[in-house]
C-alpha cells in the first residue's frame, strides 16, 4: 500500500485538472491581452475562471487577481500598502512567506509585532486587540495553521481589527484552509486573502489573490499592466484553468469532504491510544482542521521516524515542507509551548478527501513497528 | 488559412511540451522540498530541467533560479541589489516589465538614467559609457527588442559596463532572444539574465532568472526559501518540465529556425515592395531579429487594420501585446524617431518556426485588400 498524507505540503493533482491544463494549453494559447478574437476568447475565458472562483468565497470577479501562488500572493498582499514608520502585526505561527516577509520589511523601516498564540495554537485576542494603535497598517492572520491545523476565528478577529482601526487592513493567508473550510470575506471583513492551487489538487504556480473593492495595493510584478496592474506578466490561463476545475469540484463537495476527513483524523487518534510517550498536538475539536494531524512522538526524532515510514510507501512531513530539510525545530510547536522532545519528536499527518481508514490503519501498524524498533533499546 | 503572426506576444505550445506538463503533473506531484524518496525525486528532475537550461547559455545550474516567468525575472533582478541614492542605467525601448520597475523604483529614492537609442533602435554606446558612474549598481539592456527585433551588441554593452565600473551588475532581458539568438553569458560578461517559457513555445507562468555565481540578490518573493532562498513558493515542477521540454526541443534547431525565419522575413518584405505609404521599421540586416517584422502604414490606424486581418483569421500585433489595449502609442517607435502617423499606422507581424511563406503570401493578398479598403476615399 502506498500513503500519501502529505496533502498540506502538496496535493496529487486531479485528473480532470491535469486534462483542463492541457486543453487550455492546446485551446486558449492566445495571449488575452491581444486586440484581436482568439485573445480575446481566452480573456474572456479567464474571466469565467476568475468569476467562479471569486464567488467561492463571496467576492465578485474584479476582486480577485491571478497570481503565481501562495508564496506570491501573500508578499505581494502584505507589501501592497506600506510606509516606512508604520506598523504591522501578524503572529508567531504564520507561515515563513508571512513571517520572511514582514522580517523583510524590518529592514525598510516597518515596525512588526508579533501575537502570541496558546497552547492550541489561538491567536491571544486580548494581546491582538491592544496591539493595534493608530500606526497599525496591516493584521496578517492565517486562518488554518499548515503545522498544527489550528482553526483563527477569522469573523471575530475581523471584527476586533475593524473596530479599533479604520485603516488597518485585514489580510488572511487562506492557503490550508480554502477549499476545505468555508471562507466568507464580506462576513469576516477580510480586506486582502491569499489562495493557492496546488494544496486543492489543482496546478503548481497559480493562486488568486483577493483585493477588496476599492483598495489599491501597489504591485509586487510591475510590466505590461495585466491583472488591473496589479500583477504583470503574460496571464497563465492554463494554470488559472487548472485551479478552475480543482475549485469546481472540491467546492461542491466541501461540507462532505470536511465529514470524511474528520471520520479519517478520528480512526487515527482512536487508534493512536494504544501508543505511549506521544502527544496529540492538533486534537479532534473546533479549534483544530480534520485535515491535519499533528503528534510528537517523545524520544524520537521526526526525520528518523519519517524515513522508517518511507520504506513502507508512507509520506509524511515533520513540520512544514518548506522547512523539512532545515534543523532548527518548528516555530509552530514551539509557539504553542512543546519543549525540546515534543518539537524534535513531531510529525504531521494532512490528509485529503482520498484518504481512507484503511490507510490509516496500515500507517498505524508501520508506525507501531517502526517506534518499537526505534525505542528498542 | 489561419496564420498566427503574433509569436513576439506569445506562442502555440508544442505538443510534446503539452504532454510534458502532464506527465510531470501525473509522475512528479511530490513536493520537491519534502525530505522522502518521492519528494527527491521530483527534486531530481527539477534538477535535470535546471542542469539542461543552464547548458544553453554557457551557465551553470546553481546559476538558474526557475520563477513564475519574464516579468517576475525582470523585476527580482533589477531590485536584487539597490539601495536608496543608487543609479540604475537602462535604454527608452525597454519592455514595461523594465521599464515600470525603474519607475516604481524613483518613488524609493532610486536615481534612473535612460539611454536615447539610434534609428535603428540600437543603444548609442557612448551615451551609455558617459552614464556610468561610481554610484552605478546596475545597467539593464534588453537583447532583442520586442516590439521592432532590434538586436543590442550585448557583447560589447558588457564590455562597457565591466570597464566603467568594478560594481554595476550587467541584466539582460532575454525573453525576446532566448532559443533564436546564441547568449554566452560568459562571452557578454552578463552578471543577470531573464527569460520566460511561453515565447519559446513553452508553458505560461514560468521563466528563469540568470544569476551569476557569487551574487546574491534579495528575493523578490519570500518564504519557505525554495530555489535557494532567492525565489520561495513551492517549486512549479510542471510548468519547467514543460520550459525544459520546449528548449531542448527548440535549441538544437537554433540555427536552422533563424534562418527559415529569415526567409520568411524576407519573403515577406519582399512582397511590401509593391505597397506604398509603409515604413519599414525593423528591415533584414544584422541590426534586427528575423523574427520580429514591424511596419507603419502611413495614414492608417493600426487598430483598424488589426481587425481586418483578423476577418481573415491573420492575428498580429500593433506594438506589443501588453500595450496593445492602450492607445497611447509605442514608445519604442517613439524613440526610433517615428513621427505621429507612423506610429499611428505602426503594426507588428512576429513570426516562429512554424511560419512559412505561404502564410505570408496570405497575408499580403489580405493586407492589399484591407489597405486599399481603409485608403478607398
Amino acid at each position: 500500500m502506498e500513503v500519501y498524507f502529505d496533502n498540506s505540503a502538496t496535493t496529487i493533482p486531479y485528473d480532470e485538472v491535469i486534462e483542463s491544463v492541457a486543453f487550455a494549453m492546446k485551446n486558449y494559447f492566445a495571449n488575452p491581452s491581444s486586440a484581436y478574437k482568439i485573445g480575446m476568447n481566452a480573456e474572456r475565458e479567464l474571466g469565467s475562471y476568475r468569476d467562479f472562483l471569486a464567488s467561492t468565497i463571496n467576492a465578485t470577479k474584479d476582486e480577485l487577481i491571478f497570481t503565481s501562488g501562495g508564496s506570491e500572493s501573500n508578499n505581494f498582499l502584505i507589501n501592497g500598502f506600506l510606509s516606512p514608520g508604520d506598523n504591522i502585526i501578524t503572529t508567531k505561527i504564520e507561515h515563513p512567506s508571512v513571517l520572511n516577509t514582514f522580517k523583510a520589511l524590518e529592514a525598510l523601516g516597518i515596525e512588526t509585532t508579533y501575537i502570541n498564540v496558546d497552547s492550541d495554537g489561538k491567536v491571544i485576542l486580548d494581546e491582538l486587540e491592544a496591539a493595534i494603535n493608530n500606526k497599525t497598517k496591516l493584521v496578517s492572520v492565517m486562518h488554518v495553521n499548515n503545522e498544527i491545523g489550528t482553526i483563527q476565528d477569522i469573523d471575530t478577529i475581523g471584527n476586533i481589527v475593524k473596530s479599533k482601526s479604520q485603516k488597518a487592513k485585514f489580510h488572511v493567508d487562506a492557503v490550508q484552509s480554502y477549499g476545505k473550510i468555508d471562507i466568507n470575506v464580506k462576513k469576516a471583513n477580510i480586506d486582502l486573502l491569499s489562495t493557492s492551487a496546488h494544496k486543492i489538487h489543482g496546478p503548481r504556480g497559480v493562486g488568486f489573490a483577493y483585493i477588496k473593492k476599492g483598495l489599491v495595493p501597489k504591485a509586487l510584478i510591475y510590466g505590461g499592466g495585466q491583472e488591473k496592474d496589479f500583477r504583470s506578466g503574460t496571464e497563465n490561463l492554463a494554470g488559472a484553468a487548472g485551479f478552475h476545475k480543482a475549485a469546481s469540484i472540491i467546492f461542491p463537495n466541501l461540507k462532505q469532504n470536511y465529514k470524511h476527513v474528520t471520520e479519517v483524523k478520528k480512526h487515527f487518534i482512536d487508534g493512536l491510544q494504544n501508543f505511549k510517550d506521544i502527544k496529540i498536538n492538533s486534537p479532534l475539536d473546533s479549534n483544530h482542521s480534520p485535515y491535519i494531524l499533528n503528534v510528537s512522538f517523545y524520544g524520537l526524532r521526526g526525520e528518523v521516524l519519517l524515513h522508517l515510514l518511507e520504506e513502507n510507501s508512507i509520506y509524511v512531513s515533520t513540520g512544514s515542507a518548506c522547512s523539512s530539510k532545515n534543523t532548527r525545530g518548528s516555530h509552530v510547536l514551539r509557539a504553542i509551548g512543546l519543549k525540546n522532545d515534543a518539537v524534535e519528536g513531531g510529525m504531521r499527518f494532512s490528509f485529503c478527501e482520498m484518504n481512507t481508514t484503511e490507510q490509516v490503519d496500515y500507517v498505524l501498524s508501520a508506525l507501531e513497528k517502526s517506534i518499537k524498533f526505534l525505542r528498542r533499546k
